[in-house]
């Protein structure tokens, strides 16, 4: 008979990283892992999570739980993140006890609080747009004074995918969030005509690798589209791009990757908007578009091995999210989008579908950015929705 | 606290296929599964195999008996092989009870039996060399007779990489063999040019898709060197080949992959050597040089979903195994092969070292067929022996 599905440990063959997190992002780390016999052990919530179910080494825990973490790191090589939500105490803690997180908890610290973050940057000179902490009505009203309105009011800690930002055209519309006693800081509204993000990848050697830049599009401050490389960018601007990203990394000491999402102005500048230290949703196209994933530079980068060739396969190249629709029923349209293009890639998180949850991605390549990006969009569109767009 | 890693079963969100066996054609489907957010199950002998490592529905049991076959198939939507050693009754029994087994036992048998697939191809007109049943010392004189010496004798049924064939230049030669009690044929020696694979997909609805025609480089009967598309192959012959390959697997009715093994003769023409209907050692270019891997393009055929693109994505991609040497550190020799040429892709199975043993393979790509080789070579010898060539 078979066994039931009960696993006793198995010694390890190869170097051991555990990820912090069971999502999307530790999910596609394993298609990484598995290629370098990396042995990749998440912690969890559930077995049920996007990347517990495709990874055997699954541990259930409680990541704001320091004990929790001290187990979970015992026999690895290296510790890193899916997410930014674990305690910046608790990583000072493990480092202190000789665990190698990576990104370690001073440079982690920047993704984590975006006060903290724009008061680096703004040190280093990296351009920033204009920014406060606030802490009342008061405090915004001087600020929308000075920078003018709108303002972006922003949760200092545990916002992403455009939750904990809010736009408000006065303070009156602030008015519930100030009062909710989340910790706030405010930005001045970038009229900005794209973004743009750099990927990243810093060794704890110090080498360090960009990705081309890319123009990414969101709605509903949700990733939906990423072009890479970013359309028409002019080679000055995208060299300028890829300084300050790398600037960015080496000064906060950032080990793995670093995705900086970016404004681009009328004229070509840009100033920063966000920071994520780990895989990205702007990196995906890169796992059959580029020769080396992100999510094998984020473990060669953890694991201090020398960092791969970030080159393009192909000219153009179009990621689209796939975002939860009404019907749940995904795979039953795998037969059109795959009929349709044999081309395009797939990628299914295994999570279960909602409306407007991030649930897949589609990629595609070519030569003309109109037919790439209307190939991807297609794809993504009927898996979401099951019509032909 | 973490909990041990005792894993309940989850109930799936996609397309559930079981695999039976573990190695590293397993391991590698795993990739592709994740992707397409495929719930990929693996009936293993140990948690410590190749695929059992890195695949959470891991379930152990001997596929030689049916009845573990019959529970591991339970909730599968396919059922197919990671190797071809599952008796054919079993797969009879299985498909009589409703089991969908990719491919079936009809097509199986031509690739677990080398006399039953030569009569067939014999019968279909595809070119093979002379052959005949042999069982005994008279049989063999008596083609050797007629086809000359060397004479190359194999096991009608279980060989691979080598095994269960013996190039023997006289009958005293065979006479271990002989004697041994297996069941043997005789193939006429074919004074072959070099040797090519031919690699296709075919859905149970009929879908076909061949990739490029590659060399396959063999030393003691195990693959070595694969060099996709083969270098200076006349389009003629290669579509004659693909052509082949493609009627072959219409004609068996294979579902999934077919490997076509063939001589290429002086003058250009091939014959059929073996088959394998299975991912392939000479697919394992696919996994980043081809728009679809070969383990994406089995899973899709064995789920009766449309085939993806075989387009290759650089003009010329070399893959070579890392076999096994006397030192069993691999791991530290990354830093060199990855710092030496950062495009170079290191695929490790996950299995301990010994000598010979195919642990892993590298992928390089390029324009120039010499520089790619020199590459893809460097970086396996390396690997394998921390020699630099």
């Amino acid at each position: 008979m078979t066994s039931v599905v009960t696993r006793r440990e198995t010694p390890p063959i190869g170097p051991v990283v555990g990820m912090v997190g069971a999502g999307q992002l530790a999910r596609m780390t394993q298609q990484a892992a598995i290629a370098l016999g990396i042995d990749l052990r998440v912690l969890a919530n559930s077995f049920d999570e996007s990347a517990a179910r495709v990874i055997a080494d699954t541990r259930l825990g409680d990541y704001r739980d320091l004990d929790v973490l001290r187990a979970f790191a015992e026999g690895c090589d290296a510790i890193t993140f899916d997410h930014e939500h674990v305690p910046t105490g608790h990583i000072e803690a493990l480092t202190a006890e000789g665990v190698a997180v990576r990104p370690g908890a001073e440079a982690l610290v920047h993704a984590q609080d975006k006060a903290v973050m724009r008061e680096r940057l703004t040190a280093m000179g990296v351009p920033c747009p204009a920014w406060a902490r606030v802490s009342g009505r008061e405090d915004l009203e001087a600020f929308g004074k000075e920078h003018g309105w709108p303002v972006v009011l922003k949760a200092v800690r545990g916002g992403y995918d455009g939750r904990g930002v809010w736009v408000c055209s006065s303070p009156e519309e602030a008015a519930e969030v100030l009062d909710s006693g989340t910790e706030l800081m405010a930005e001045a509204f970038v009229p900005f005509e794209r973004e743009l993000a750099v990927l990243v990848a810093r060794s704890p050697h110090g080498q360090g690798v960009s990705y081309p830049v890319v123009e990414t599009v969101q709605q509903d401050g949700i990733c939906v589209e990423v072009i890479a490389p970013a359309p028409g960018l002019d080679p000055e601007d995208a060299a300028q791009a890829q300084h300050i990203a790398l600037k960015i990394a080496n000064g906060l000491g950032v080990t793995g990757l670093l995705a900086v999402e970016m404004f681009q102005l009328p004229g070509g500048k840009v100033v920063v908007n966000e920071l994520a230290m780990r895989p990205h949703n702007s990196g995906h196209w890169t796992i059959e578009g580029s020769r080396t994933s992100q999510f094998e530079q984020h473990l060669r980068a953890v694991l201090d091995l020398p960092l791969g060739s970030p080159a393009p396969v192909a000219p153009v190249v179009v990621m689209v999210n796939v975002l939860g629709g009404a019907d749940p029923g995904v795979f039953g349209r795998y037969e059109h989008v795959m009929a349709h293009d044999p081309g395009v890639k797939i990628h299914f998180y295994g999570k279960e579908v909602r409306p407007g949850r991030k649930i897949g991605h589609v990629t595609a390549f070519g030569t003309d950015l109109d037919e790439v990006r209307a190939r991807a969009r297609h794809a993504a569109v009927h898996l979401a929705t099951g019509e032909y767009v």
